[in-house]
């Protein structure tokens, strides 16, 4: 009998759950709205329910390798706790995965959405594709979320709080940030930061785009900001271009720390990657001797070794979180029966 | 037959060359200086005449273990080649390694400086009196160099570049850094840093104490500025703060990133602690919200964790590079005998 998993996308607006098999993907999927309004225990048996209609639908044509579940952090492990989730708000403290536990009566795993999303782009995205199995990559969203897999898995560190890459300094003092500190990355890069910075520009009078764009549609995305700058506004492209330069300087300080093979820039704003890599690869360059001794084509890569830093987009898109939820019970049946050399990466 | 190992500290002034058993320690240390005029082959040449020395020295009594060689890097790997080393100037591409198996004859393991004494603090130092065996450790000498321990084994990414977090970014428009960037860490926080700020404020006219220091005695070191700020000179003490802040960013990052247990600050400024330590604590806690949850006394510790995160002193002093290089050769054989689980810290 071929085996299935369960894997949970838990978000602050939808709860997705699907079952998926390794050979047929995800195999059926339901979505519904996350009921915060109604209380966390409410969100729970909602989730529980879907879990169990799809162990029902399933069971008997596949075995059970396990159930996963990706949540907004941050989420401390092995305990499963969440600690003041901005994305779930009245969260704090939740016993995240004993209460799942005890309301299915099973045991689950549970992972933040960003250690999953960079799980799925590891083993079924770029990863993949490149023939790679270590990355850090960062989720631009409405916040920024990060995830490092070594060697096919997961960087928890000491307390599961590996992978907040998303509150790299870039000004010290920058703008303050949901996290306490100031001019974090998120606050550069992120869709919510993209929307304060073309509003910005635009009160300074030195945006007229911009400043129209606002007029028309003052709920205007990052998509629209981005179809601005496509078109060939040159006040749109400059928000881009400073979403570049600040996620070269993270990026650049993420080279320097791990040297790792890839690093991958994924969720919505990853859509404008053509508008903002051409500053992210020049102040990566500015800021990381790592990155240039290793970039395609450097010094590095021309001697004996047959690999070097990537950079890329993301190749899976919005069902990453929920595709690393469904493959994290079958990367963890594996590492039972088989470990891997550690920190000289394959 | 009890074992032993030959390790070599190469600095950029003296070279050190050691024999080392588990039990007593160093057996024979051979201090000489670095023959930078005679050219590299020179002192390729002194150094495996002291290897030959003690090996002939101590062979009769110990088994080899191996022969573990500390450098000055950037030091790519496996290849064991030199890419520009500020501390080696003319050794751009040099194949470090290689030249010196031939030299020697043997096979030797070699690898960057800040990494074995990273190795050293971890299994003989402080680590080794936490009982933690991962650690991010930060070198402060001319330079801030950077190892990352983790399960008792160096990290070393792709390229054996990692660990290079003395360029993390701190101030993106601040001075020009050796490594080509702006505002890194070690343009705030190294021997050398420590020296232009003090002459920067001297210069302003706003720091009396520091400019008779300086007018006394223009070659001032780091440690008379420390003197100067323990006899309560607030302009001196000044420096050490905005050291400590420069520390709290860059440690902030890597406690976001890596959400290690423990963080070991060492290298010859590592001796003012006392005055840059408070600036670093209060930074940290601002700047990371992973440090802020997993501080002693923190919400994590207080739950069913039995670690968290811990930013300390160097427990050893000046050998920490010496020791590592002794080490490294009995680390590497006892990999060969038992691999470890990876991603999960022990």
């Amino acid at each position: 009998m071929s085996s299935f998993s369960v894997g949970v996308d838990l978000g602050g607006t939808n709860l997705r759950v699907a079952a998926y098999t390794r050979t047929s993907g995800l195999l059926e999927t339901i979505l519904l709205p996350t009921r915060l309004s109604a209380g966390r225990h409410a969100v729970i048996e909602d989730m529980c329910q879907a879990i169990r209609k799809l162990l029902a639908n399933h069971s008997l044509q596949h075995e059970l390798v396990g159930i996963g579940i990706g949540t907004p952090g941050p989420l401390e492990l092995p305990a499963g706790r969440l600690h003041n989730p901005p994305n779930l708000p009245g969260w704090d403290g939740f016993e995240l995965r004993v209460e799942i536990e005890a309301c299915l009566d099973m045991p689950v795993t549970v992972e933040s959405d960003a250690n999953v999303a960079a799980l799925a782009e590891c083993l079924l995205g770029s990863g993949h594709t490149l023939g790679i199995d270590s990355l850090c990559m960062l989720t631009l969203g409405t916040g920024i979320g990060n995830g490092i897999i070594l060697n096919g898995k997961i960087w928890h560190g000491a307390n599961g709080m590996g992978g907040e890459a998303g509150h790299t300094n870039i000004w010290p003092d920058g703008p303050a940030c949901g996290c306490g500190s100031n001019g974090c990355l998120e606050m550069y890069a992120s869709a919510t930061a993209v929307r304060r910075i073309a509003l910005e520009s635009a009160q300074s009078g030195k945006a007229p785009a911009i400043a129209a764009l606002a007029a028309a549609n003052p709920d205007f995305t990052p998509r629209d900001l981005s179809d601005l700058a496509e078109s060939g506004a040159p006040d749109a492209q400059r928000v881009f271009d400073d979403v570049g330069r600040a996620l070269g300087i993270g990026i650049g300080d993420l080279v320097n720390t791990l040297n790792l093979p890839l690093y991958v820039v994924g969720g919505g704003l990853a859509n404008a990657w053509n508008l903002f890599s051409p500053t992210l690869f020049k102040e990566v360059r500015h800021r990381s001797y790592v990155y240039r001794l290793t970039e395609p084509g450097s010094a590095v890569l021309n001697g004996n070794m047959n690999t070097g830093t990537r950079i890329i987009a993301a190749e899976l898109g919005a069902d990453s979180g929920l595709l690393g939820a469904c493959i994290l019970p079958y990367t963890l049946s594996e590492q039972r029966t088989a470990d891997t050399p550690d920190t000289t990466l394959r």
